[in-house]
């Protein structure tokens, strides 16, 4: 390598300098030169959103999650050149596993999750239909559509491959172009990565692009329609906020930055059980992972006051046993930090924590380490303090990115709420106990400050994946401290990226805008709509069927068939003595398979099963004597990508003989895409 | 009155200066005076999280909403006081209804929305229960909380109590403490609408309060559990994003501004045709509804330019109608702008807009007025002006926020949707049009620069609300220029007052922590749960019930009694061809039907009545000889306020003969809170 380039405007591109080196942080050797001079920013932006965002739109959520999907099965193919370059950065295997999988593993769940949850669509209806008048010619519903801007993604040193696959995957998946600006540190990994997904071809033109180097004045440039999302330090974090360009445009600005992140121990996991050796062994992890450079590591661990001792020596003892030096060798487990000058940033903060706490283990200035130079590789000892005043404000304001975390002691869960407050807001927090009372009392008291909390305790903890990890499914972020910023947490993270509009019209208007058919709009019925293939088959489509009277001796012979002899339906004595419904009624499933009898197509057709029922509410109690009458209706239809049916969500709404909506539902069917031949 | 008391700390304090003097906008006299001199800010904001928040966090979501159904009722018996003291405001009293009943409407809305669509518990569970890992030992969900700071809420001149109560509605409910700081120039009617709440003692000490006059250093004291949220200029709302105090502690920051907001004619809707009055009639309704002093007023009105000529006729034919003057006289239609400053500023903005196009009706500079002196009140004429090239800036630009509309004509769809974009982010748009092809095109390209958008045609146009009103259950608010914020929305401003936090846990644990059974947690079968009231019942109490053989002659004899006889439950041949099923299956409505007849408890209970069922998936298909059993478990227990039953939702799991689930749902029932003597 030498100078890193830029991928921006649809080629690759090599800035105007040279730039400053970029260093092994085990051997200080030359990596790589990273400089952004030269590299137009604004015509970078306008590429994006004149390029890669009507591409991008243009597909439908399905197929770009089947993008997504193609992009981490190509990439993993491509892991272990990754990895090489990644035990350059200080990572051992197991860290760079940690960022490269984790990475990989956050596109496919986005591809899995965007297929089950999100429409087969170019936007997003949210929320049910809003009834705004009496009579129901005005309604109102939700409709997200992708903004048109670029998704601009400033990232830190320390995920180098899961940082910028964590916010890529759901701006592709929204439909909006991404810019990246690996932080330079470890930029050459995220480079390489981008050579690697522009190899394969899979993302339209203009959806992802990188810039190498400093951000410059891409900021500059921002609209109302682009978003800014970065993970990195709070003081960055603070002046990027109030960055001009941003507060104008009240662009869209997400902020995950590192904070001071707790995990409890409960009272009841004295020396000796097995939520102790859970809390240690977790603890030692969160030091050493990553060399402790994680923004959601442990630096605030509090244990009660009568354990303080135990955990400290059981912590100890375990940091004693972890073997520091180059990734290279089999036996290390801890790496170095990603260059001198975050290991000079560490000490630095180590020594303001020292004025609240005093060191447990480890030495700030010397370190044994194998198969590599303790003074050229970035290295620095597991460092545990411990501060007997857990009031002192630098345990919970000082942070020192690396592996440092401080033993606080606490005498009450009120106390313990309150310290953890201390924080001001964190990203990750655990709870290390076997007591739900307690796990309760701890989580719903933290929570505000929190943006993820875990309770490990022996039942989770073989399959936890820990304190430190963010997962696709869970929001990561955190208030205040934290950045107040949300990535993650499923589809909620897509939706970040589309704009939220509230649409108002009649039923028929509103169905024709949003491809749903909504109460109150027009119906056809002329054909029953399950003999239409699903090419032929359109939202409104219906069948109206019956009536067919329910008679006492139905809702006898169902109760005796079906053995639900409650006695709402058999006794009538009883019955009438019901508050709801004064009388014998027939069952709830009677009318639904009633129902069913009546719109049924029996003969072979486009309509492969009933998957499920939705939403169903027993309106209006169904006497002996009731007329049942029912209407189906094509409410959503959603084609399957590379399947040859698709899934049709039908609106039923059966109602007795004086018009009274009795029950109302949504049927869920497979219906194949083109009739037999 | 003289000068206005601020309400903090639990009581009414007098500023420690006089104050400046606010004006009646009508006849120019004193009204009263405003100061926050002396108010202690920082005091205030600490009363509010150290007595307002905790007892509104003691409270159910449903006892909150209590609270505000009883204020909303209270604050109705006071209407006529507040529309008296509005029309000092220069409103007629169709726009102090606007105002006032608009706000209590927020309010009773809030309560049925809160009830309806909340549990009644203190905080709230969000999404599913997201799987973790294989075996299920970890699992996830979202916990969201209320902040433990206090909703800043900075309101403008123009809507002196809607605007506050549609701030103060969702924070109330949220269980998040107010404090209201109106615009100073209408502030003595938003502080009498707080000594109406204050006088009423409905609302816990501390959980509202008001600062009247300027904010003072109120900003430099929010943390991160604190929301700051701004209705008002543009410029006010840059400058208070990026406030230090809100930047350095990240803290919410939500703002809705004023914007160029759109209304479009369809080229379908031509003079004669009932659109084409639709449009006129709102546009005129617009302009002149508080004397055009609505940040949601249309100010771009779009037409196709073959119509150009016919709207401007009609408007300005419409516009001539109008009575302009003393509000008290009930022949006149729009009233004063709020006041003379406010009338410079028009009338500044009204020359920069002349730059771009030339008045078709009205005199900036001149007004005839009823019962009113035009100069001392604070009177102007409604303007419209015509811009006939629409590209120029000034049109999508200046905003002159009074009765202020320019015409824009536009010759394509794709024109149109480009020029909707120069706004750079509007609050509300309309489109009028019979077509729907039209208003779904213009819908789907304008929705990224919009927070709302109306279709008005025949069909809505008797129940609409019209262009310019935001309503409980849709967002208000929009992209860019208009704030880049977010109000109502239902219960989308409710959870924005709350802290979304991941928690990851054992399902035992996270069980304990939700209060909802989770699939994975312990079950307690003792006694069959449905003979248990409301007050014993507990989450995980269930009953296994079964197991019942399904015999090839139920699933013909269910097909003959109910008429479902499609042919996987008839036609063995036809059924083998299905690619689903490979052979005759059981009806999914006798599986459900035959396990409630396996987990229901005949006599009479406590458990009233079966009202519902959801997510139905039907996971296996049940062929003749499968033996069923069910598994019901209570997963969720909500007791009703007010009412001697609550509402239980189970869990359903049907299983085969060989332990695979074949069906899972909820079952919805209402059980007695007690067990009948």
């Amino acid at each position: 390598m030498s100078v890193l380039r830029s991928y921006v405007a649809g080629g690759w591109r090599s800035p105007s300098e040279e730039g400053a080196p970029l260093r092994d942080a085990v051997t200080g050797e030359y990596v790589a030169s990273v400089s952004s001079a030269g590299i137009d920013m604004a015509g970078a932006l306008a590429h994006g959103r004149a390029v890669g965002g009507p591409s991008l739109r243009e597909l439908t959520f399905h197929q770009r999650a089947a993008l997504l999907k193609a992009l981490g099965s190509h990439l993993r193919e491509h892991r272990d050149e990754l990895y090489a370059l990644s035990a350059r950065t200080g990572a051992t295997l197991g860290d760079s596993k940690f960022d490269v999988d984790g990475g990989i593993g956050v596109l496919l769940a986005y591809a899995s999750k965007g297929k089950r949850e999100l429409p087969n669509d170019t936007y997003y209806v949210e929320g049910d239909v809003e009834p705004l008048s009496k009579r129901g010619t005005f309604v109102g519903q939700h409709v997200l559509t992708p903004l048109h801007g670029v998704a601009i993604q400033i990232n830190a040193f320390n995920f180098p491959v899961w940082g910028p696959l964590e916010k890529l995957a759901p701006a592709v998946l929204a439909g909006v172009p991404s810019l990246v600006k690996p932080a330079s540190q470890t930029a050459y990994l995220t480079a390489r990565l981008f050579e690697l997904i522009v190899e394969s071809g899979l993302l339209p033109d203009g959806s992802v692009q990188l810039v190498c180097g400093s951000a410059g004045d891409l900021l500059d440039h921002v609209t109302p329609q682009d978003l800014v999302s970065f993970t990195g330090s709070a003081s960055t974090a603070q002046k990027l906020r109030a960055h001009p360009a941003i507060v104008r445009n009240a662009t869209r600005f997400n902020a995950e930055a590192d904070s001071l992140n707790l995990s409890v121990l409960g009272p009841d996991a004295v020396a000796g059980t097995p939520e102790f050796d859970l809390f240690v062994k977790q603890l030692v992890t969160e030091m050493t992972v990553k060399a402790g450079q994680k923004c959601t590591a442990i630096r605030r661990a509090f244990v009660p006051a009568e354990s303080a001792d135990d955990v400290a020596g059981a912590v100890a003892e375990k940091l004693a046993g972890i073997t520091i030096g180059n990734p290279a060798n089999p036996e290390v487990r801890m790496g170095a930090l990603a260059g001198l000058e975050q290991r000079e940033e560490v000490r630095r903060s180590l020594k303001a924590l020292l004025a609240a706490g005093k060191v447990v283990y480890g030495d700030p200035d010397r370190v044994e380490v194998v198969d590599a130079d303790p003074e050229r590789g970035a290295f620095l000892s597991p460092v545990l303090l411990r501060a007997d005043d857990p009031e002192r404000a630098e345990p919970h304001e000082v942070e020192a990115f690396g592996p440092v975390a401080t033993l606080l002691p606490y005498s009450s869960t009120g106390q313990l709420v309150e310290l953890a407050a201390k924080g001001n807001g964190s990203l990750a927090g655990s709870v290390v106990t076997g007591d739900a009372g307690f796990a309760r009392d701890v989580v719903l008291g933290v929570a505000p400050w929190h943006g993820r909390l875990l309770v490990l305790d022996t039942e989770d903890a073989k399959e936890s994946t820990g304190h430190g990890s963010p997962l696709p499914a869970l929001v990561h972020g955190g208030p205040g401290r934290a950045g107040g910023g949300e990535e993650l947490g499923g589809m909620r993270s897509v939706l970040h990226h589309l704009q939220r509009t509230a649409v108002q019209a009649s039923p028929a208007m509103l169905s024709g805008i949003t491809g749903r058919w909504v109460q109150g709009a027009p119906r056809n019925a002329d054909t029953h709509p399950f003999r239409k293939a699903l090419s032929r088959l359109r939202i409104g489509d219906s069948v109206v069927a019956g009536p067919r009277t329910v008679t006492a001796e139905d809702v006898a012979h169902f109760a005796e068939f079906t053995g639900d002899t409650f006695y709402a339906h058999t006794d009538n004595a009883a019955a009438e003595a019901n508050p709801l419904f004064g009388g014998i009624v027939a069952h709830g499933y009677l009318v639904v398979s009633f129902a069913a009898g009546l719109f049924v197509a029996p003969e072979p057709g486009p309509v492969l099963a009933n998957y499920g029922l939705e939403n169903l509410r027993f309106l209006t109690p169904v006497k002996p004597g009731d007329a049942l009458t029912v209407t189906l209706t094509a409410k959503q239809i959603t084609p399957r990508e590379n399947a040859d049916y698709g899934e049709v969500r039908w609106d039923a709404d059966v109602t007795n003989g004086e018009g009274e909506s009795v029950a109302k539902y949504d049927v869920l069917t497979l219906v194949a895409k083109e009739d037999s031949a």
